[in-house]
């Protein structure tokens, strides 16, 4: 998908939700663990509940291939029935020197060999480079690389100052754009340092970013527009919990449509605050 | 394998090698190719004529994942087969929040869930303390944390500067061992730069280290031995491409061995002259 693609289905849907599909078998309403395939079952229900309220669905690779090869063939069907109108996001962490770089894009993007064709993958930038660019050689594909995330160890590293005084995920921000574009690069900023968006965008004033934390884990969505929407948005917020776990019930995809419906609405507000719409 | 267990192997086969299985099907001899699983019949071919000779396998997740389905496939196979007095690497470069790192260490650790009980897996630090610890937890598995890489990009973030005039791979070094111990904690240094490891036995100098980079990427063990090599040898070294495709013909199993042996036949060398065997 191109940004100008994206941003369409943006305005066209009100939106910039992304929901995320890290299915924990744990987690999921008990009378979908007779089904063959409960994982599959449970995303499917999820992307048919709320397919018109989101722009892009995020499947954490972790909570499939924790299952081997069985997970794999459940990631495989639930990115079948991801709708084209979506961005779809396969949130994989990866990166290694060039030339496996290139097969890790091989296996997210290129579904002839594959059988998986993700619109883009994150990307873990420790490895420079190399570990970054064989991601971006396609106009439709996207590498979304890590810059400042939202879990409890991400200052261990991503704050370190360097002697000019910029933080290592600024470094990031800024080696990263120049090596790709603003069509096939964003950035993973999380949403529990509202502020932090003003650095972020100093940066990369016109890049989208993906933003995780939003929700469960405390971020809030009023500040993230305030700090990091730009003219086309520029925003693909991320829900997991809050949605896909709204109910253990049988009313779980139903649940699930709600909450996303109370974050497009939400999110309407923000798009026409900023004159998007 | 425990550490003990891992100083013993090296001690008996006289050997830190480490043998990469980073299978690349336009690589591979072409007679294989008829086989219904190339890709296993080559690492099968390559294990049975090297596990006497070396004391570790490390495979890279990449190459397989590219595959998709098939590809778990062949790399559940070869897991299979690794000889279980041989310390087995996932070289996956994972990492996540915490909850997710957790299902990558079950992917790769949990042979009854997943198919794979790997020893070890290697982790890109980005994401801090939470997304390394969850591999943490077994008494007999192992994080294996990219510090100093070897590939062209390595310098972009890992040689940034702080304040203190400490690299980041410096940072890394000293964070993620207070994190962790000697007996579940190495780290990736790559061997196209000897003298860095005297600055890397400075912040770990009872570590084991798992070097890339000798042979096909220019390293030289003698240099990695002088400055990297501690008094439990402290050293996997891995070699890839000089080994598995040594040739391209049927013999390409016998040419494997033969530069398997070579190699061995220095690691020896330099364990005597350090006193350990």
């Amino acid at each position: 998908m191109t940004r100008a693609e994206l941003v369409r289905e943006i305005k066209t849907k009100k939106s910039f939700l992304c929901v995320g599909l890290d299915t924990d078998i744990t987690k999921i309403p008990e009378h979908l663990l007779e089904d063959e395939d409960p994982i599959f079952s449970f995303n499917k229900a999820i992307v048919e509940a709320t397919e018109d309220l989101c722009v892009a669905y995020k499947p954490n690779i972790a909570f499939y291939e924790c299952y081997g090869v069985k997970g794999w063939q459940s990631l495989q069907k639930t990115w079948e029935i991801l709708p084209k109108n979506c961005f779809s996001i396969a949130d994989a962490k990866r990166g290694d020197i060039g030339n496996t770089s290139a097969m890790y894009a091989q296996a997210f993007f290129d579904q002839q060999v594959s059988g998986l064709g993700f619109d883009s993958i994150t990307i873990a930038p420790y490895m420079g480079n190399d570990s970054v660019t064989p991601f971006l050689t396609s106009a439709d594909k996207w590498a979304i690389v890590l810059a400042l995330t939202s879990n409890v160890g991400s200052g261990d590293f991503q704050n370190i100052t360097n002697g000019q005084g910029e933080q290592l995920f600024e470094s990031v921000l800024q080696k990263v754009a120049s090596w790709g574009t603003v069509d096939n690069t964003m950035f993973v900023v999380g949403a529990t340092r509202g502020e932090a968006f003003l650095t972020v965008r100093k940066h990369v004033p016109d890049h989208f970013l993906l933003v995780p934390g939003v929700g469960a884990q405390g971020g809030s969505l009023q500040e993230v527009c305030r700090y990091g929407m730009n003219s086309n948005c520029g925003l693909l917020v991320n829900s997991t919990r809050g949605i896909i776990y709204a109910s253990k019930g049988r009313d779980f995809a139903e649940r699930a449509r709600a909450e996303a419906l109370l974050l497009q609405q939400e999110m309407q507000i923000e798009l026409e605050r900023a004159g998007i719409l």
